[in-house]
């Protein structure tokens, strides 16, 4: 038995502590459709945190258990903000599993790499890439875009890693309805966010394709070098999907590399609404996307996928001596995740992702985002059948974007202001959680529906609460 | 009992499962002392991997119920390789938490800034750093080094951000032993690697100050920008301890930004042994480090903390519309981890290390690391006492780098080989984990011990089977 500086005293006690937390967490996602969605932190459980640094040891279980109902409320079928997905129960069993193994998934020869590199080929087939290619699971979006957009500076300029950025030589494209993380990655790599050019939108909220071969001509007779284009896939905002293949033609045409943004978009691949409009991916040098968002594992775990191995690779090997590898031994095997990431130490996020995708199959995944993608529709349809709220833009994909209007005649900054205090009162009152967003600069009430546990009912229960919350704020001349 | 399309559709099933899993979890750590400390991955499990993409779902349990042996081995204690904490059971219980609340930690107004913000208090305090400064928990010290030389060059230059980098302007310092990801942050960052200069250390493998002196004005004599120096609190291949307190002062005069790669050595500050070495931690600009390895938190969780918020902040607040805060509502909280770091999505990675300081206390960390100290100097006693073996650095920390040099006269090349060949045979044959690295162009066999579970008599045993092992390679003449 374990007896290490930090092992349980009491292995027993340890253990009926563990099973009282599992049991109690498993309570809460057997009842996450009941109850507020979000309820803010107690000021009395605020406090408990202001201690000070602790000297001595002493149980945390009973704390842990009080904040279980203060997380994001995303699990919750009413929980329609930013694009968060909802995460499923049997997420758990693989995380409890991971955390007895504390795997470090940076290298060397152990069961890791071989579920990560299963992943990565599985996920290769569902976007439609070439399964000889490449990736690395990642913490996300963000850190995947960042990888993708780096390997495209260090195949467009050979020495980069070396030498570093030359300014104003590189600049790409994306559009304005493109993903503030984009505009991250270049701040990041050092190439500027001025040198991310901002492509104009149709009233589809896609990039605009002419307006894209213009602003790469301009750049060449200015002495740029265009170095890629950031399709997106699933805009943030509404959901716009761009034309990918028109994309794809053009960075061919212009030795640009492609890059798309598939962020919770990508998913969308895995059903059959909207496969079609996103089969585009196929043709990417680069995807960047998340597993816990439309595919719905726990957080965190997202995916950068390469087409091609070698040019992903080149951008990130380079083993000091200490972390040399061997044909034998555990500094053996053939896939050291170091070689294609910047993280030398990393826990063992495959095994969430692999599990999940055996539990539900893609089959099942597809249909969710499918049903999703139909609520949308739904909600579409109430929107337009309720006179006091006002469709502000296409609904192409899982994102409505609406506002109350009403009959009051309020215009301008007194419509977003109580269009805000609407969200803010769904919110705080438990009701359901949309988040706002601005569309051609008026503020949007944003529902976003990348929950599998969303009926048509908690759409129904959230305009009615709406209308009942707008008509409340006009009547007592708050706005 | 919710009912979305991914959950459980027998909760009892479901729970009777997440229970067993829980329990073969706990039965693998209560016995992690006995055993082999490492297990290729067999054959026929590796092969159950290789399925095709699963279109419906089937159980995922049962395979990953065999898995649970074939991790890296760094709960073992004699586990010694490369830099691995062995983690802690108690970190299950926070994880199980964690992944049924499904919490994306971004930002907003919910428990678990409430949680991040006071480890980052803590961690302040621990390192000697101001209380009001700043941080962000992070996947570990590669992130956090990017993170924390971003805002370096950010400062110095103020408009890079936008306008991103001139090549050949700015120029770093750090020494000989530092670890490879300084230099990955130069790459990513935009600098490129040749801008991070490499200063020579001293006999005891510390950064030579006058050394760095000199490189400093050479390189503004040649027009260069010096900006930061890197100071290592721990280095990789023997654990040396920069003098932190001479770095502070040429940085103070030479208006450098001072950065502490603290990966593993700055959690010595918990005990009494080092502490007095890593009190200039307290000068530092910005200081990276992580959990998961001397303070022994599962996999994974590392942490940038830095002087100054304002200057931390202003190299990643920039948020779009629709992430934009609010007064009340969800929207609200006065910690948006997308402020001050790449990653917009995140895990509730603060849980578990508010959980484990909160379990164990500072004490019993800093007890358990001073016993590591101890135990390299046990090693290092055995080391010379034997007549086969040959010290290769000295110990200034929890790494022993020596070799096997028996009285057979090999030299060089085969000296190497069969000291390679012993750490092989003894990760082959379950016995322990130690890694290599090169010393003085030599390949030493390299035991670091980051591990509360090592005893006196796991390293005699090491010893016992080197020393039997080498004779062995000798006796048979493999070299």
């Amino acid at each position: 038995m374990s007896r290490g500086d930090l092992d349980p005293k009491d292995w027993d006690l340890f253990r009926a502590n563990a099973h009282k937390m599992l049991d109690k967490s498993i309570d809460k996602m057997e009842n996450v459709n009941s109850g507020r969605v979000w309820s803010p932190v107690p000021t009395n459980l605020r406090n408990k945190f202001e201690e000070k640094l602790p000297v001595e040891g002493s149980t945390a279980n009973n704390i842990i258990n009080e904040i279980l109902p203060y997380g994001v409320g995303n699990t919750h079928p009413r929980f329609f903000g930013w694009v968060h997905g909802a995460g499923t129960p049997s997420g758990i069993i693989a995380d409890i599993a991971s955390a007895s193994m504390n795997v470090n998934a940076g290298g060397r020869d152990h069961v890791a790499p071989v579920i990560e590199k299963q992943v990565l080929k599985w996920c290769l087939e569902i976007m439609g890439m070439p399964i000889d290619g490449s990736g690395l699971i990642v913490s996300g979006t963000s850190v995947a875009t960042i990888i993708a957009i780096k390997v495209a500076r260090d195949q467009k300029i050979k020495n980069s890693r070396e030498k570093g950025i030359i300014q104003g030589q590189l600049v790409g494209y994306t559009s304005e309805q493109s993903h503030s993380c984009i505009k991250q990655a270049f701040d990041v790599l050092g190439l500027g966010t001025d040198a991310l050019r901002v492509v104009p939108c149709d009233e589809n909220f896609e990039i605009d394709l002419k307006s894209l071969r213009k602003m790469i001509s301009q750049d060449r007779a200015n002495g740029f070098t265009p170095l890629c284009v950031v399709g997106t896939a699933g805009a943030v905002n509404v959901g716009a999907i761009d034309d990918l293949e028109g994309i794809a033609t053009i960075a061919k045409s212009e030795d640009l590399w492609f890059h798309v943004d598939g962020a919770f978009g990508a998913a969308g691949l895995l059903g059959k609404l909207a496969s079609d409009r996103l089969s585009g991916i196929s043709h990417a040098d680069s995807l960047a996307f998340d597993f816990h968002k439309w595919f719905q594992v726990n957080y965190e775990a997202g995916c950068v996928l390469f087409k091609s191995e070698a040019g992903h690779r080149s951008s990130f090997a380079d083993r000091a001596e200490y972390l040399r590898g061997s044909e034998r031994g555990l500094a053996g095997g053939d896939f050291w995740a170091v070689d294609y990431g910047p993280e030398l130490s990393r826990g063992f996020r495959s095994l969430k992702v692999w599990a999940h995708l055996k539990e539900h199959g893609v089959e099942a995944l597809g249909n969710s985002i499918d049903r999703n993608i139909r609520l949308a529709q739904y909600l579409e349809n109430r929107i337009k059948s309720e006179k006091s709220l006002e469709s502000m833009a296409p609904t192409p994909l899982n994102i409505n974007c609406f506002r109350f209007a009403s009959s009051s005649n309020l215009i301008g900054s007194n419509l977003d202001a109580l269009n805000e205090e609407i969200v803010i009162l769904l919110q705080e009152r438990g009701i359901a959680v949309p988040s706002t967003t601005r569309i051609n600069n008026q503020l949007a009430i944003r529902v976003n529906i990348t929950n599998h546990r969303t009926q048509e009912s908690d759409l129904d229960l959230l305009v009615d609460a709406i209308l009942e919350i707008g008509e409340e704020l006009i009547r007592n001349k708050v706005f």
